[in-house]
């Protein structure tokens, strides 16, 4: 049973967010800043922020995003009624275009809960 | 004070939509079911949805769909704080593009509580 | 009962492009051939080739192109059942955000019908 | 020779396509029925659907929906000069930034062809 | 001959900024703050950004971000020559789908020189 | 150390050029000649058209691309200062869905200066 493409992703995008950095002036430093900052907890929970962070990589069908907030959502103690309920909405919203992103997120769904059975 | 816009897009949706079922077979019929399915009461609150879906059409630079979440999030009782966090994590993640969506959002938002007022 | 909206779009459309071709250097002129050239007749007929256009432009989500084709189509022969058909697969592809633009495509088929009537 | 590129998206999208099944409520299972309804035979043949599914593919440079439709034109007995018509009119409509799918999907209908030959 | 599109844009523009505004919290403030930023003098010159925020906005086809990315590249003395190949780059990349706000993006260049020339 | 990407993609795209060539109708390959042609000098210099292809890449979120354009920009002496103006610019327009796109670009920067070290 594999569970490579979340670990994997982690070590790549902490390997290449070194590289950014290296090159990073202020504006991309501040993006990156506000990044962080907009998924804090605030009159909405952080639970719902990260909700908000994956049906909007999903209807944008990037891999990479939503596996970061798949990750974030996994540590908020989303659980996979609600995890179904968010992709199906993207999915409404997004069309047949997004079901490759679907599935691979939710292979990494699996991942996510076998790592932690470890 | 202007609050024509948010009224409009009612009258023109449903005024449209008839024109859809007139035209709609199977497929199409069946889909506007699962658009209205998708955002009822579940795991996740309607409330919830509601966001998603904001944030989704957004990110998407959808205006109609964006008006017609932001009608529906009034109707939840979003409140002004919320609706701002969902609108910042859409500009993040959407970046500068979604900027003329976010304006008109805020003035449809500004109907919606002007129109409630009367 | 209006017609307005195609009428209007061939009248602006002619107006821009004249604006267009004054601007123009070898690269958009090429450009504009070219558009032109993929939808003659060829090993696909004109009328499948305007269906590909259509269901491009709905599911890339642009009202114009979605006018320009639907008179293409219009002028082509399509049926009511063929372009309900082609709607529905942009639909399932492009997902719920393509709604308003699918509502506005059958208002101006409805115009485009209501035209050659008189 | 290499063909293993469409082997390899059948057989994961197969294996990925469980995952989805094992979490999919009512909204994803009735989405996935109505992504099968709209392809097949209407008022237009399953043939000319097909097409329509790959140039919304490619314009919304979605590779795995490519392959998808792909293999399903193959099987639809579409020859080359019509396919060739469809990716070029996906291109035009799509721009340069098709380009890296356009290649891909050419590269996946020789694979397909290799393999019918076998 | 109107020039009332340009115009109609900055008093919307300022409008609706100033209700962005009211409900701005910090992280919308400092998006704001960082889109100016990133257009100041630097390695490239004010003319450049501008030129390259131009073709963004026209790949991303959104049209109030063209009017104000033209508006910028005529203060910064953009000549007819530089802003055809800008747009022609922008056609290629993003494909025919982009014509429409390519005929927009040259009416409101007319407009910008009418004005400047009252 | 790896430099393999940029290598890999440089050989990948010229395996399979060979395969759209062998497809290509006139309509392809005029497509393409023009995608050569914009990128040109002309009345803006090429290395300012390759910053106009990046940011466009980036934006509308296509790796190939922007593979193409750094090797260009390379080629170009484009310095690391301004390509950190033009990926900030992207960023800012784009939003954090072009921040896996963005890694990836600065990861390709620096193979390209290995490589040429070599």
């Amino acid at each position: 049973m594999e569970t490579k493409k979340i670990e994997e992703f982690r070590e790549s995008r902490e390997r290449l967010n070194q590289i950014v950095m290296k090159y990073a002036g202020l504006g991309i430093k501040r993006f990156f800043n506000l990044d962080t900052q907009v998924y804090q907890e605030g009159a909405l929970p952080k639970k719902t922020k990260e909700l908000l962070g994956l049906v909007a990589s999903l209807v944008l069908r990037c891999d990479d995003c939503i596996s970061y907030h798949l990750i974030r959502c996994y540590e908020e103690k989303v659980n996979d009624d609600e995890l179904e309920e968010v992709l199906a909405i993207g999915l409404i919203v997004g069309g047949s275009i997004t079901i490759p992103h679907l599935r691979r997120a939710l292979e990494g769904w699996e991942e996510l809960k076998q790592l932690s059975e470890k």
